[in-house]
């Protein structure tokens, strides 16, 4: 089953838009089963959309098009689909009533060429576009598919998952598939792939393949199973190597992301620990400014488990805001297990939160120093009772260590939760 | 002059990576006066490859192509061009020793694989690769210049600039072009336009070009003039019609961009101009979360000017870390204008800075009512004598009423100190 991309648009091939429509297209039609062998970006230009149409019908089953479906001038698709298809426009009048109540619903005069918008070529297979006035349309010659799209990405998706992946599925027999991915976080890719070597190459024999998917501090492993049986195989089979996968990583484990839910991000993660306990969360950050704040607060309903943040980006005001005493600067520096830990035990007692992040570190470019070269940071977590510390080393761009800083604390801080309930 | 990108690789396909290559390529092209008229992403297959390189080489001037330059035996492009081109690969002894220091500098041994890297198509100019093992090719066939080069942003991106286009600005008559970019805050992209039509209509005449960029908050307007004569002509009537904007929307420019630099950022030049006048700021955010305080500390030595922050999350949190009077919450609740006036001096004096920025509002998605509804947000920002607010009335998305409200916090900081130096 091959499948073919085409963005028709002036607006991409200027550079002014990046095309995040092709790569959305390719994973979700990758995760059916089925493979995308070419993808291409075209001008709004008759001969040449033309030339693609005629070059993607010999190589693929199924032509995904998005874009050029506006009302003015500029964008042809519409008629050019037409002309290949040797058909007419004619009104559909069902989308002549979508547009129609779009515009009154909006308060605005419908003019003809919002009309126009209900224009499709004669045959085709119309579907509906809940988020705006340009219809996709089905359209098929011999054996390939072809289904037009408008290009802005809130229209195409719905009509892709609504419409077209359920139609793809019923019209060609593809596999069954079945995705889970593992979430993993504090070991390094290259690292990660050694320790869970000898697990990898047992998969081959059970038709599993392996993605390694990393990001800041993180590494999610995609696997992905595909056969000819049920779902209920595949997915019994995927999560037995998952529990063979514990016994190799499972200290590194922080999550599960099931195929077609978000990934679940470390701090949602915390968030929907503290919440289902009834907990809460203070933060006290100086080389990550204020980021671990507003990864928790970025979370609808944060304030039922967020009690507040302080950036003390001076030692007079960690000493100020959070009364550090003054000789843990002197004696061990700011960047030190010490302050750390002044700062973990003050948060909570200032913002009276059960849990409470502190961080202390040098984020660079510069400031570091032998002893504390830039990248190296102390996280400390704490209950009140218990205080837990821990330092790393991360590496020279700074936006990156804050990342990275982050997304250590946020997972020290779970662990410790899970450890000290 | 036409231009045609090629992107060689699977993990494209698969959707495994985004294409940012090709839109950073049409940018640069675009701003040298080269149109790129079509971008294909194709897989590591020879005939598909093949296939590519004939239809490129009847469109186009020059064809770009990145990818399938590693060691491994799926990367076929540079065995694939020799074929195209019919000359044998031969080792380029220039080549040879780049790789071999590559891999001496980092301890590792150089195998066969390694070695082949400095196979290069007979005849071929070569163009060193700074930061990586695989070198660019620049060949011709008829009038058609193909350059293939690693598809690794951080090696391409030097391979362009370095060599690729000052070759293509030789061998090419480009037209001038001067580029300015103006930055401004405050109206939505379809209200400026309508500020500034009758200047925008008067721009053809002067052979500029307008761009509309959008952001949260923010709008770019990108003119670019092209032209035969030179660029300090391009220049004078590009500044001429940036003297022109301002009596139409003087008040919301905030910025501006050259050619070749970094969009700079609205906390960028805050914090320049604090540095500047040797000033500080702090931050009380409450529905921004840490965002503002994490834009200011994103900037390396921001030390310098950001004393700290803080996120008082709950009404206890403002009256004990903040001293905001309780009947401030009774009287006009937290989004109110006296609690962001309370929060404003209340950390300017708990953090000793020059200037504070204080927010309150409501992020969305619940916790709207009618009077202060999802997305409304109060805003002050003092020196500690004087105390400026503005209310703002955003959207209903939590994530975008974050960053308008950073962006119109800043910027009203901005506004600020420009008055009350």
């Amino acid at each position: 089953m091959k499948a073919e991309i085409l963005s028709i648009g002036d607006e991409i091939l200027i550079g002014q838009i990046l095309n995040t429509n092709s790569v959305w297209m390719a994973q979700q039609l990758n995760l059916i089963g089925i493979n995308v062998n070419y993808m291409a970006t075209i001008s709004d230009n008759e001969e040449a959309i033309i030339k693609a149409f005629k070059d993607a019908e010999e190589r693929a089953d199924i032509v995904l098009i998005t874009g050029g479906l506006g009302p003015t001038r500029d964008d042809i698709t519409k008629t050019t689909i037409a002309k290949y298809f040797n058909v007419p426009l004619v009104i559909d009048e069902d989308v002549l009533s979508d547009v129609s109540s779009f515009f009154t619903k909006r308060g605005r005069a419908l003019t003809q060429l919002n009309k126009d918008q209900a224009l499709v070529p004669k045959g085709c297979t119309v579907i509906r576009n809940r988020n705006g006035t340009a219809p996709g349309m089905w359209l098929k010659k011999g054996d390939t598919v072809f289904v037009s799209m408008p290009g802005v990405p809130y229209e195409m998706k719905p009509i892709m998952e609504d419409f077209v992946f359920p139609e793809l599925k019923k019209l060609f027999k593809l596999p069954f598939i079945y995705h889970k991915t593992v979430l993993t976080h504090g070991l390094g890719e290259s690292f990660l792939a050694e320790k869970i070597e000898k697990w990898e190459d047992g998969l081959v024999l059970k038709n599993i393949k392996l993605a390694y998917l990393p990001q800041p501090g993180i590494v999610r492993l995609r696997l992905s199973a595909s056969g000819t049986e049920s779902v209920a195989i595949l997915k019994k089979n995927v999560e037995e190597e998952i529990n063979n996968l514990k016994t190799y990583i499972e200290e590194y484990i922080y999550g599960y992301e099931e195929y077609g839910q978000e990934q679940p991000s470390l701090e949602k993660i915390v968030s929907d620990l503290l919440r289902l306990n009834g907990k809460t969360v203070s933060v006290a950050e100086s080389c990550t400014g204020g980021y671990v704040s507003s990864l928790f607060t970025a979370i609808p309903g944060s304030s039922e488990i967020f009690k507040g943040g302080i950036v003390p980006y001076t030692n007079e005001a960690k000493h100020n805001l959070l009364e550090v005493n003054e000789y843990v600067f002197k004696e061990y520096g700011a960047v030190s297990e010490q302050c750390v830990i002044a700062l973990a035990e003050g948060v909570i007692k200032k913002l009276k939160s059960n849990y409470s992040i502190a961080i202390s570190g040098v984020a660079g470019p510069s400031g570091g120093t032998p002893e504390k070269p830039v990248g190296f940071v102390w996280v400390a977590v704490s209950n009140g009772k218990i205080t837990e510390t821990k330092s790393f080393q991360f590496g020279e761009h700074r936006g990156r260590n804050i990342i990275m800083t982050a997304n250590a604390a946020i997972n020290l801080l779970r662990k410790f939760i899970l450890n000290n309930q």
